[in-house]
Order: structure tokens, then sequence, then C-alpha cells
């Protein structure tokens, strides 16, 4: 799911997305309750006809943004007391606000409140807030007005602790909801501690409905994720690095900046078919990125797009076609060798 | 012509601008040869090729940049020495260099090297000026080394001065040009003196060639300035307003940020047909701009451009028709009606 933090993947317009392979996009519950407010855009008939996208919209509980974004938050049982970081305003979320704000967004999915858990957390601590984490989600089902309408995910808690991890997944499933996520990975762990998590969880989750790692990630955490059973991802990474002038190609990542692309002819990627690759030289890239040009962030975040939803489309062929294990091999290989690379 | 100044009309691809109706766009000498510079370009097959435009192209000579944004610069009859804007290294511009420039560019309409006048100068500067512009223009006759390949249009000056304005268009045409460009208005002066500058010059040049009034304007501008014989412009008005969230309409201008859209469903303009007045709401513009999106200076500049060039072959088309005048009274009176419009 490419990011669509404000009710816009940035740089890109819902045809675009499309183009270049998008199923589904994730929007953000904090920043849209705080602004436009959810209740503008329910009355405007909602987030997808807001934004003009008329496929599938996951939107997150706030539970990730209200705790690295919000100032002075308090956390009590109750919720989360915060100033906007926009205004300063006092606000507050919690499993009941959260729920009403996305039935009002109306999402196809929804994800429970969650307390999102540092990395670097005691164990007393990961297993306090997991064991929140749960309460919340009993009081998120609850709260859930439109359960026909709108699929409601559960977030797996329980750091990088396998015990925790493996009885909060037991828990969050026997709640039984639409889906899972597995919460509070790719927050700064080593990509070890993260996959060994996914490892103790995913035996837990039922097989027939989606499995969500929320915030991964590069390509090659993608194909170890899914290599382990994931099927869904959210991530920034080819929005933002795109905007930030980093490529992901087929010969490995590249940065437009670099002063070798002065004069380079050729595309970004020679196998990519995307109109960034199709119309406009390395050279032109840079050139655009230098000067800080509106259209560097749109071709860059395009290419990147279509970059990421390849390799996608190529992990689901290779799993329908009963090759997996065979694709993933050289699909690492071909990200380690890259010198470029850090895939 | 939309003014695409660094080889990129901002926020916009080549093929969007061409569905908004753009025939021809503008790009600028004076930053193309600082960065990346004309060589680069020359040897990436030029101009068009670079940015992916297989449409006309006309580049300004420097000129006006070369005394707006240049520091340090020291003009004299050879040309004139500047500090780059960019990293304050010490260039030159002169007819020979501007025409050099240029003929690397490749652009199908390229304009004589010209000393633009403040609105402000005693007259006595005005005719030096002037006359210095007439020796730089046979200067750029002399060095254009493609005159088969690129028409060279002549800029007239001689400020708000109607003798000065109307001896420097009988000595400009008097060089034989492929067009002549009316310079050194829209600069700070009158729209009276403006228009009666026009006046003046209107009938030396010859009624079978292109007459360029360089950086005006808005439509009203445009409405009269058609009205007296003019066939080309540029301005970065639609551009440069859209992405600041000024919106031209049918009903006047608007700005985007105004509160009373907060939840407005509507289109921008109900008669425009471009794709952010027939997917997106005045309330999801007002949001976007709000935040600072891409998306907002991409589908305001996407409005704003369409809704100039309709107005063009409206223009365009009443000409033609031959009920030019008609037409003119009552787009006029339109313009004047709107209490939004500042036309």
């Amino acid at each position: 799911m490419p990011v669509g933090t404000r009710a816009t993947v940035k740089a890109m317009t819902p045809e675009e997305l499309r183009e270049a392979g998008a199923q589904i996009v994730l929007s953000n519950t904090f920043h849209l309750m705080l602004r436009p407010g959810d209740e503008v855009i329910r009355d405007l008939g909602g987030l997808h006809k807001f934004m003009h996208w008329d496929g599938p919209i996951l939107t997150d509980s706030g539970g990730y943004q209200v705790f690295s974004l919000a100032k002075l938050s308090t956390i009590t049982e109750e919720g989360v007391d915060f100033r906007s970081p926009i205004d300063g305003a006092s606000c507050f979320l919690s499993p009941e606000v959260a729920m009403k704000v996305q039935n009002h967004l109306g999402a196809d999915i929804i994800m429970a409140f969650d307390e999102c858990i540092p990395h670097d957390c005691a164990p007393e601590e990961i297993k306090e807030k997991s064991e929140r984490t749960l309460r919340w989600l009993e009081r998120s089902k609850q709260a859930h007005a439109r359960p026909g309408e709108q699929w409601l995910f559960g977030i797996v808690q329980g750091g990088t602790i396998p015990e925790l991890r493996a009885w909060s997944a037991r828990r969050t499933v026997e709640a039984g909801l639409d889906g899972y996520a597995l919460g509070g990975l790719s927050v700064g762990e080593s990509k070890e501690a993260m996959l060994a998590s996914v490892d103790v969880a995913e035996p837990l989750l039922p097989a027939n409905q989606p499995r969500y790692l929320m915030g991964v990630g590069t390509p090659r955490d993608f194909i170890q994720a899914i290599d382990r059973g994931m099927d869904m991802f959210d991530c920034v990474v080819p929005t933002r690095d795109g905007r930030n002038g980093r490529l992901y190609t087929s010969r490995g990542a590249l940065n437009v900046r670099n002063a070798c692309y002065t004069r380079d002819p050729g595309p970004a990627d020679p196998e990519c078919g995307c109109p960034a690759c199709r119309h406009y030289s390395l050279a032109y890239l840079r050139h655009l990125h230098l000067n800080g040009e509106i259209l560097s962030s749109r071709l860059n975040t395009t290419h990147n797009l279509w970059f990421f939803f390849r390799l996608l489309r190529e992990c689901r062929a290779a799993i329908l076609e009963r090759r997996w294990t065979k694709y993933r091999d050289a699909a690492l290989a071909r990200l380690a060798s890259s010198h470029k690379s850090d895939g």
C-alpha cells in the first residue's frame, strides 16, 4: 500500500497510482482527524470520494502517529491526551475515537487502536503495553459502528520477545477479526529481530485471512516477509525516497543527484516501462532534482512505485506458479550482487 | 506560452500541457546556460528531447533575467558581466553568447539579446539603452548560426515614450526578422501606459508576421492585447498563481485557501472540463493547499492552464468567425462584473 498520509499519495494522482499497479492505498486517521477533520470528509461523501480513489483504502488507527508526532501526549487506560502538532490544540484519541473517525472516513479496512511500543522498551513495559493493546482491541471491536461495511484488523504487539509476541498473536486471533497486522516492528530494531518476530507470529495467524506487516519496507524486506507468509505492507520508502532522489532499479538503488549522471542520456532503469524511464534521461532527472522541480518528485515517485509494484507482481506470479523458492533466491542474490543497492 | 524556466513548466508533464491546450512553451536561456549548461543539453540532443516536448519551443535571450536575477552585473557595449546567482561564479552574456546558447538549446524561436529597461528610467537613458538594443540586435543577427532552423525575433524597446517606442519599432523591423516582440512592458508601468505603447508600436509591425507581447498577462490583459493585434504571450500567471492557490474561473478568480471552501463539494469552476474540476471538490483543493501537498500545485496549475487556453481558443474562434468586437466586449464585461475577479 502506497502511503497517502493526508488523503493524497504525495506527488501522484489516483490515475497514476492505478497505472503504476496500486490496488489499495493507506491513509492516516491521525492527520485527517486534525485536518480537515473526519466529519468534513464524512459530509463530503467519505474518503474515497474526497480523494477520488475508487479502489480499496486502509486507514491506520492513529496509534503510531499519536506517539511519534503528537506533543506532550499522556497515556491512560482511557486513551491518549495530546497536543495537535498543527496548532497545539488539546486532542484526545482512544479506541472509541479512532473507530468513530475511521467510520466517518469510510475506508474499506480500518485498524484497531493500539499502543505503539518503542523497540527499546523493557520486557515488563512491553508486556503492559501489549496487554493494554488487547483491552483496546476489545473496545475497538465494540465501538466499530459499521462492521458489515468496513473490515476491522487487529494489531499484534509483543515487541521482539518471542513469548510475548506469540501470546499477543494468540490473544489477538481469539478476538476474531477480519485480518491481522504485526505492529511495533520496523521501528528501529534489527532486521534479524524483526524477521524473528514474524517467524514467531506467523504460524499463529489464520492462513485464510490477510496478514499485514506494518511499516515494511525495502525490496529485500518484502521478499523476506513474503517468504514468511506476509500478505500486505505499507511503506513510505518508494514515495519518500523518490522525492529525495533515490531510485530503485533492476541494477540497484541510485541517487539522481550523483554527478556521474550529468550527461547520462539513458533511462534510470532500462528494464522499466514507467513513464519516467520511457521519456526522460537520467541527465534530465538529475537536472530536475538539483533545481527542486515538482516534476522531479513526480517522476521519481512514479518510477519507484512502478518498480515496487512490478516486484510484488513478480512475487505473486512466482507463488501462484509454484516457483517461489527459486524466484526468492534469485531475487535476493540479485539485490545482494548490485553494488549500488541497499535493497 | 506557459513558462518552463528550467526546461519544465512547473508541476506539469508535457502530455498534460498538450491536453490543457498548449501549442508552444517558453524556456529560459539564462537559467539553462547556468544549469545544466547549454552544451550539456546540446550533447543530449537539444532542449526538445531533454524535456520531452515535441512541439515548438521559444527561448528568451537571457536579457531580462540577467538584469533582474544576476548579482553585481556590469553592462558594457560588449555585453554583461555578472555573478551566477547559483554559486557566484563569474559569467558573461552578450549577443554572441546568447545566440550560441540558444543555437545549442535548439528552440524553434530564439530571441535577440536586448537590454531590459526599467519602467522608471529617464528618457535619455531609455534612448541610450534602446539604441544599444538595436546594435545588439545586429550582432545577434550576425551571430545566429542556424538561421534556416531557428526563427530569430527582435525585441522592440523604447519604454513608454511614444516617439522612442515608434522609432525602436521602425528600426527593429528594418533589421528584417522572423517575428517581433514588444519588450520592456509589463515591468511595473501602469496598464494604460502599457496599452498605449502597444498602440504606438503595433501599426509599425508587419501584419503577416508574429507579434509577441512579452510578459503578459492576466485574462483582461490578453483580451486587450489581442484587441490591439498581438499574437503571442508568455506569462507565469497561470502557473505561479496556481501554485499559490489562486484559481481563475468563469466566475472570477478565487483563492482555494479561503475558509468558505472548507466543506464546498463543488468544483472550482462548474464550466471547466479540466481534470481538477472533473474529479475534485473545492474542499479537497483547499485541503491539499493548506497541507502544502504537491498534488495541490499540480491540480491548480492544470486548472489555470485549461482556463487560460480555453480563453485563448475562444478569442481565436471569435476572430476567425468575425465576431471579435462582440466577444471582446462580453468577455471584458464578464471579467469586470465578477466581484471576485481581478481579471
